[in-house]
């Protein structure tokens, strides 16, 4: 094995870390879903649970120094908060580690933290720890505690045939257009859904649209049908931009057709929820029909880090 | 503040960091202890609390490529453990940050990755997740959850005058030995302390016994007396290298003096505890008892990050 990373890529790479992974009691989602669900309590009666996820941002990879501080640091938090929205649940409790050049300034660091801050004040989010070290590029690494109640968690693995698939704001170009730093995480949006929905399956986009239905479909074992002029797009985005894009942070979920029926026909004045398709038979894939009703099956393509 | 990091030092960007940070119901303790302390059921009726801690290091301060993969891996998760240990809980669940080089080997990620589940495995936590990222240099950071008993937790706050002061093992020279990645942290003898003992506080020994020493000072507003001969010193370790040295990783804690006079009779023959002092009046700061007698009082210093 002297193959280097970026031969195998971000999801070749997960997938060798999750086939190693110690598992102990207490565990009821591992790696491989948005944020890992855990229990404290023995046996099946605990009717909350809890969620932990974390993400980490690189300068020079996911930033740079001439990007505004808050923006920074209210996307290292607003990437934890989407995962959390992404399972069903309220996010509660962060840690902060932060790695800093020594020659960096007091001011952005201050900068960065009050935009991890008024982030966590809007959605009562404590940070109640962290780390700093020296680090020779800043480096940031925030880890979010959630708690979902049992019956309004949300996986992947649940999108059945007949499942309306919906998301939730137009998608494409985010890099382009900063959308990707100054995003607000889908946390109402998520909590009305499970609050007077039953999402069978939901995941937050944030490696294109594609891949991250794919992540649905694999966990589900089964297929979908996108239309083509229902996908909303951001302004000047190409339907390859909306398809493939990273980083939009939307949610993407399924709804049995019946509910799918009824929130459709929700007139919200505070949410948008874009129907854009269904899930079909595994073997089917992906098929995307444009507006005259042509057919055709996608590649599956997305993000890939490395 | 157009200060550079260096100037200021670590504890102060804390401290500048804690003040700011949004608190909110459900924090037993935040910023300022080995780990964070949270409930996640109102009231105080909670007899179990969630603790969350985290630790980042960075190739190139922490470590370099030409140390050993396992114990890298296994140093990330053993910080996260001592942290645990410190406040008296039992680690459970822990997720994981990687910032690799797209030209790392993929042998590498495997080894750092087989260091952090051998601990995990043999202290039953599970690894539920992560994030990997690309990055200019190989950084990683833990996240670990874990619970403790109400009437267990110890903080550093809690040391009244006449406790005895006590250490888990040898100090110095951690850096020159290699115990900083090789070393395993004391969660067995946390949890002998607090399942037959009252700690009133307790941490684990990261930036040198005096510095960690001083937190617990602070936190409980009391001054000690420590007696050098009494003070366990690795081979070769000098007195100060054993006051000054980072990285330890043993615990410094205290115990009601009948307790302590208890502790000093064990003979257990799993844990050795060394007795090194007591607690005395915050006015007096900490004073070094030598072996004729004369008593000094000490400089506060430790291993600052900058």
């Amino acid at each position: 094995m002297n193959t280097q990373l970026s031969q195998i890529g971000e999801f070749a790479l997960i997938r060798l870390i999750q086939k190693k992974a110690p598992r102990t009691r207490g565990v009821v989602q591992g790696i491989g879903d948005d944020a890992a669900v855990v229990s404290f309590r023995e046996g099946r009666g605990a009717s909350s649970l809890v969620l932990l996820t974390t993400d980490m941002m690189a300068e020079g990879v996911h930033f740079t120094r001439r990007m505004p501080a808050r923006s920074i640091g209210h996307k290292a938090l607003a990437c934890n908060l989407s995962d959390i929205a992404a399972m069903g649940g309220v996010p509660r409790f962060a840690v902060v580690s932060l790695g800093v050049p020594a020659d960096l300034r007091i001011r952005f660091v201050e900068e960065m933290y009050d935009g991890i801050n008024r982030l966590a004040k809007r959605f009562s989010v404590a940070i109640v720890g962290g780390d700093t070290i020296r680090c020779p590029k800043i480096t940031i690494n925030v880890a979010l505690l959630g708690e979902v109640k049992r019956k309004e968690l949300v996986t992947r693995a649940g999108a059945r045939k007949k499942d309306r698939i919906f998301v939730t704001g137009a998608l494409g170009r985010s890099f382009k257009t900063g959308k990707h730093l100054s995003f607000i995480p889908r946390i109402a949006e998520s909590r009305f859904l499970v609050g007077s929905f039953q999402p069978t399956a939901m995941i937050d986009i944030s490696d294109g649209l594609i891949a991250d239905l794919a992540h649905i479909l694999e966990a589900s074992r089964a297929g979908a049908c996108l239309y083509e002029e229902k996908i909303p797009r951001t302004p000047q985005a190409s339907l390859a931009e909306a398809l493939g894009d990273g980083e939009d942070f939307e949610l993407l979920f399924t709804l049995p057709y019946p509910q799918g029926e009824r929130l459709r026909k929700i007139r919200n004045k505070r949410f948008t929820f874009y129907p854009i398709g269904e899930i079909v038979d595994q073997k089917e894939g992906i098929t995307l029909v444009d507006r005259r009703g042509h057919r055709r099956t996608l590649a599956i393509r997305g993000f890939e880090h490395f």
